[in-house]
């Protein structure tokens, strides 16, 4: 949310013990934010980054077009590295990019309002996303089912209702009779620390499991489907979600159980034929060690593997949904 | 391990941060450890379920047959309902009270007498059955491999060496190049807490990594095979083992990884002709929503469904090893 001439964003890695909010109004902050993941979902990231361009120069004391641009690229590549995976946040940097090269003939402060404008109209166009993103995967959702998820795609990690959580909220109102199983989403817990909280707030019945329960649950036939976001889709459906997403396929695909993946199409990478060309953010093991950043749950010096992502292959995917359509296999989004 | 008339155990739910011991003179004490978890892993339960029967009666002040074998049974059924679902536990509860029947002619201190030295024996021949599925179990292991493993199948779930991590520690000391991706194991992290430790202090190289990692890194090809312990195998081979361990089984099964089990045949429960007839114990929800019965990870309220065990079909386990033999499909263990 844009107020007062600063972000403001709900600080996630508080959640569900606290509910604070940050107030952004430096690059610096932005980067620290989104570094420890208090702000986090590939369409929040988008949004943030955009808010990031502008934050980045809106104090840069100059008229001169060429030392806007200059500093442009610089806050471009900076926000670019923070995080690799998730392509919206490369997406709305671009965008933001382009705008100042489109109005290279403007004055420099009204460059820097359309960076502004262009942020706002980001962060609208992702609620409006997600509703047709909620609106497309209704049309999936069963009159009544067990849904499980991972992580979490929701309001928190968009500027509207969410993706996967966003279809279980539209398919919700629309009456339907759902239950929702929600892995814990080791290391960081996202499912247990924020998707739990969304479902509560919604009042939509629902049961944390840990994620080594998904499999058994499944073959006691309580689950008729499972929902999940995205980080990045390439060109062939492959998908880079939070690590335990290809798991959870793998073992619905063996319980022939329907995988869907919902996304805005901002997600979709065509510039990428598969998912082996999608980078893997490795993340620091202690994240893994020092649960909630609080307890140490394993002997000093033990050695971790931390992906923060993993990809799931097309074939895994029963549809992907976008605010544009549900699609099937074989993937094509052109 | 048996001393100054006490049953000395290591306090399990402490590790890794506090190698304390238990020192157990009461039928009560053994209770609540083994309800806490401090005593854990099927060999051990059934080892300290022994002891218990003896600790139950030896203060009992009578020298009336009658009266011991009445009070032998009351201890029976209170240790038998402590966990229902690794078999070791009833079997060496039902050997104590079969010892006590055909004992009955001899004189109440001689029968009591003969408990402890039962219970002594089960000890030392679970350290030699731990030695003799490691000997048939190194037969599986290639000259280099990456093995997972879920839970904590060593040392410190039985009498011994182990079940599945004595495999791996008899293939370690004959050479074989060896490195361990530890499943954490939540929710009670029996794989970081405990396997860990004991790899660390056998110098064993290894990687924690969390439960939902293990698909991915099959996927990447990292993964050479899977073993893990069991709590009850069914005459058909289907196996009870730590929730968790059927996930990744499928995830085995789909990686064309072979999927081993390690036990003693006295967790092979022929009465039993499959896994569906199994009880699977139910644990409190707060196990998951409290790690380390410390912090809470979900909001206050939070419905949880935390099963203990799962059962993996006979099907995807490649082989099943005891102290006699590696057996293959289609099992039969008579």
């Amino acid at each position: 949310m844009w107020k007062n001439n600063s972000l403001i964003i709900l600080d996630q890695s508080r959640l569900p013990g606290e509910e604070s909010y940050l107030d952004i109004n430096e690059l610096e902050e932005l980067l620290v934010a989104i570094k420890h993941l208090k702000i986090r979902g590939a369409p929040l990231l988008g949004i943030a980054a955009a808010f990031g361009l502008y934050l980045g120069v809106r104090n840069l004391n100059t008229e001169n077009y060429d030392l806007l641009f200059t500093k442009c690229q610089e806050v471009y590549r900076t926000l670019k590295n923070s995080r690799p995976t998730a392509v919206n946040l490369f997406r709305m940097l671009d965008r933001q990019l382009n705008l100042i090269v489109q109005n290279s003939r403007q004055p420099v402060p009204r460059i820097k309002e359309a960076l502004l404008n262009e942020a706002l109209l980001i962060l609208e166009e992702d609620r409006k996303l997600c509703d047709q993103i909620g609106h497309w995967g209704n049309s999936i959702i069963p009159e009544k089912a067990n849904i499980i998820t991972h992580c979490n795609a929701g309001a928190l990690a968009t500027g509207g209702i969410g993706t996967a959580l966003g279809v279980i909220f539209k398919a919700h109102q629309t009456g339907k009779e759902l239950h929702i199983y929600v892995d814990e989403t080791r290391p960081l817990l996202q499912g247990a620390r924020l998707t739990t909280w969304e479902l509560q707030k919604r009042g939509i019945p629902f049961t944390l499991i840990c994620d080594n329960m998904a499999a058994y649950l499944m073959q006691l036939g309580m689950i008729q489907l499972c929902i999940t976001g995205a980080d990045r889709i390439a060109a062939n459906g492959d998908t880079a979600n939070k690590i335990g997403t290809y798991s959870l396929a793998v073992l619905s695909d063996y319980h022939h159980i329907p995988f869907y993946v919902a996304a805005p199409s901002t997600t979709i990478d065509t510039s990428i034929q598969s998912g082996a060309d999608i980078p893997i953010e490795q993340r620091p093991g202690s994240e893994i060690t020092r649960v909630m950043n609080q307890v140490e749950i394993a002997p000093p010096d033990t050695p971790t593997y931390s992906p923060a992502f993993d990809i799931t292959p097309y074939d895994l995917i029963t549809a992907i949904i976008t605010e544009n359509a549900v699609f099937h296999k074989p993937y094509s989004f052109s």
